[in-house]
């Protein structure tokens, strides 16, 4: 926790109320250095950080880092099967262990001086010490880490937010999925030139899709609202609505009716995670550039027509899953105007490149999409910058979930600063 | 206005009390950011400021942008012949409007949500977003701006400071060059790694010419001065300046005799422009390599034997202007210790390279002598910031304007924070 | 000398009370800006700094320059045959004067505007200026410098620690190696990523060695220590410094008998020194690839095996000296997070490149290990800078040099704020 002085807090308070409701942030939200750090404390080092796949570490031994925060963690398989969040710091003078990003061990050996821990971080050798040391404290420090339906999860704080309701929620939409055996097809990293939250705004609406987004409309109907539904859409909405969902209701699972994008997040409730199943528009089955499908079938689905799966977790998770891949993508901010965007693509595991599925057909749907974002945030960092900028109105009919996610957004940082500053 | 607590404004005064008479600025000048904050205020945002040339956006539509201080301002033509300076922040959600640094434009359309603008900022559309929106107060920001005989200047003060004193001034003798019926045949930016003010401290004396401007020396007499102006020289000056007094009288241009340069700026009356004429050396007509015209005659000259016009403005103007061309410079802070400059080179509008001028002729001579000068403002950046400098003493006959402007500059920020924060 | 207001200082006191004995340092310690601008002037802008090898200034008016702490000092051997080190900067306008890292000078002369001074930085000439001037007030400012053995240090503090202890200590031990009468065979620069207090605890044990200097630990005894000198370890290190005590002796030459590292720094005394001569392992003459001697026979030495002779002086030197050659290692902070090194392989002064040395022979043994060493340091940075870091305990056995660095570096700390903040 970082130590305020009375002004910093009176500043602070007073930054937190200036949002006018309705509108954007002001520029300050995306300037200050205190801020940011209270950003980290109250949002990236409470909430539950979506690390990568289960599918990346399938054995005992196996490992990939995750680098948030300034502090890198090992994510490993242990020997019971669950997955492990460890500090990558040794308990001697605090190198890293692990140099490689992922791969597999069997034990973490400190490459300075050897001290040897097991693969759930309790500390085995330390050749060299002196006797009277007590190894039982001098174990790797953990985070702490879950995993549901093929995703996993760390939590960077001492007593983490609830999990299980999260699982809950998740897990009957997930499962169908099958993405705990899935296998990755391509890992792509990204800095985006943007704060992290104007990575999110961008993808809490689709107010920007018709014109930014040529591939991506053709697939969906988010860019459809209240306010340009005319008959004809709504129509088309229904039908395919219909359809859909006394096909998924055979196989056991269900969908949205709504039109537009899900309402996401709940400020009011401190809901920072959602799943849902939504239509894709007629012809296609697949986030593909022609709606066919690019891979075999992934889990439980006997049918392409299942239209897409959407996962999201704040602050920095959000999948889109069709019949036959999915793509995840992973924030994390690395200072006030960069983010380190992680995207992964994942098809069945049984699924081999060359014959199964190809990457030319595979990545472009997303890539292109993803691009177009990247770039948007970018040009909007250099305009919030500015001193002649003043926060706009919001659409009502196009970013409700935009002024959700702001408001989620100051009631997270306004309840932390209560509960640790007073 | 920045915020500063007692002792930060203490601590200020101190600084700007501690410059010794006829010496340079002690070394917190160069390293204080709190102080180049209080700069970019006092300076920056509240002076005239060179954008560019008006014959870089002559029809309604063309613009460029210019970023400045961390805002990025479109200059552009308006339908109605003026040029506006709009802050290029979309009121919606603040991203950038115009990407590329320089086209023409029938309206403003934002690329992020196709909110539209008029040529002058006025709101046209906003397609998507909800009724009872006044569009009349989301028109975009606009900074003051004004031209001058084809200079434009833009200001980012809500009330600017006084432009028509400079016009009165300037425009007499700029007239005759056509700055506004001229073309521009080079545009050249550099990154100086250097505190702005030491740019103009290079600029403000001609003491480092002999040996560090061996091209510039040939065509000028400012190296001459009090103490080095020898009956010969005197002669000589005596008998250039009375010719060619009499032939510019003739056209009805008049100019300056005095040996040195020309006093500038005068921190008594808080002058901060200046425009003369003065002669060049015996057998040069323009600022070349080897004196003789490489571009048709500019403006109304009708013969190339005008001297050499020079017109500066502070926080960030000069131009060099000969018969046949101009080189004006344009300095941008960038940082403490980085400074962005832009060289443009002008010509007659009716010259077309090829033809009428050749590139390898017409920059060696400027681009030369400034390529000297930003090396020797990074090496005194370098000194300066050493534990162990401390301001030398100016030379009276040499450096009689950098102490002028060192007078105006410390002048100005101590105003600003008297009327500011008393 | 750095203001601090009340809440900085006693955050710094509590800072530097909070280190656990027998433990690495906090994580803060290498992370706190203003720690670090306070151990810029309590140690660096205190201690004697080591800069160069006399034999690279063998002449009146050679000179180098090194860069140190955001300041240029020119080192350079008067007419006297003394070294002075001269700040780099012109009393005028504070350019910097020396351009060149290194060469020889008549006389400094201001490539600005000319001032001119003597070798010992006196002001000659200052043409332009007006009369009136004291020159004597305007030379050059000087630190400190002191030569002893070949080696060239210099103080940047007003008045100097003593240095004749130093010099009284070191020089003994350090004749024979004639480096006075040496030359430069080589001189490597490194950037390493890690905090300079990284590089002297990597450098302050080897138990590090075993495992990451495969070189190194053949030539060696540093690696064992009182918890692995079996008895057959301890009868060679018995055999071994018998012999050589004796041969040693007979050319007047001493050395020391211990196992493990010699112990430095003296915390308990502020001993910042220290010199010793300690024997290589069987068959090995000389700190190569084989043991063999890869240049001339140093200095006065008539029989190789001289053992190997170290010399180590905080904040910034330490020395590795064979018969035939030796390699020093200079450090200089460049901010929080950077260490720029220098090393220099010396060789006697008659001996030819190609004919008496090759570099492909003489370089590997210390550039392998060195290169290990920075690997090291810098994952260890990254792993300090973690929120999980938590520092360990020290190996009694391994780490007892790395502990009295430590105790060291924190009394300085503390006794530097005693004196000037109360």
């Amino acid at each position: 926790m970082l130590p305020l002085d009375s002004t910093e807090l009176s500043t602070l308070k007073k930054l937190l109320d200036s949002r006018q409701p309705n509108h954007g942030l002001p520029r300050q939200f995306y300037q200050d250095e205190l801020l940011y750090r209270i950003e980290m404390d109250a949002i990236w080092r409470q909430g539950w950080l979506f690390a990568g796949h289960s599918c990346q570490i399938p054995n005992a031994g196996d490992y990939f880092l995750y680098d948030v925060e300034g502090d890198s963690v090992i994510i490993v398989r242990g020997d019971d099967g669950n997955v492990n969040a460890i500090y990558n710091v040794c308990r001697h003078r605090g190198s890293l262990i692990c140099l490689k990003a992922e791969g597999s061990v069997k034990r973490f050996v400190c490459p300075y001086h050897q001290w040897t821990y097991d693969r759930s971080g309790h500390l085995l050798l330390q050749n060299g010490m002196q006797e009277g040391l007590d190894k039982t404290q001098l174990g790797l420090h953990h985070a702490h880490a879950r995993e549901v339906e093929g995703l996993i999860y760390i939590n960077l704080a001492r007593e983490p937010l609830d999990f299980d309701t999260f699982m809950a929620a998740v897990s009957p939409v997930a499962k169908p999925q099958g993405m705990a055996r899935a296998r990755v097809a391509k890992i792509m990293d990204f800095d985006v030139q943007a704060n992290w939250k104007l990575v999110w705004e961008n993808n809490r609406e689709c107010y920007h899709c018709n014109v930014n987004h040529p591939q991506y409309i053709k697939a969906n109907f988010d860019h459809y609202n209240a306010d340009d539904t005319i008959p004809r859409i709504a129509e088309r909405l229904k039908a395919v609505t219909t359809r859909l969902e006394a096909k998924l209701a055979a196989q056991g699972m269900s969908m949205r009716q709504e039109t537009g994008m899900t309402e996401f997040p709940d400020p009011d409730h401190s809901i920072w995670y959602a799943a849902n199943r939504t239509p894709l528009v007629e012809g296609y089955v697949s986030e593909t550039m022609d709606g066919k499908p690019v891979a075999p079938l992934m889990g439980d689905y006997s049918d392409p027509d299942v239209g897409t799966l959407r996962i999201r977790s704040l602050p920095n998770f959000w999948i889109h899953a069709s019949c036959d891949h999915c793509v995840s993508v992973r924030l994390t901010p690395n200072g006030l105007t960069h983010t380190s965007i992680r995207m992964t693509w994942l098809v069945a595991a049984k699924a081999e490149q060359g014959r199964d599925y190809d990457l030319g057909q595979l990545l472009p749907f997303w890539l292109l999409t993803a691009e177009q974002d990247w770039e948007l945030c970018l040009r909007q960092q250099h305009g919030v910058n500015s001193h002649a900028y003043t926060p706009g109105p919001l659409s009502s009919y196009k970013e409700y979930n935009l002024d959700r996610f702001l408001r989620w957004y100051v009631n997270e940082i306004k309840g932390y600063v209560k509960n640790e500053y007073s």
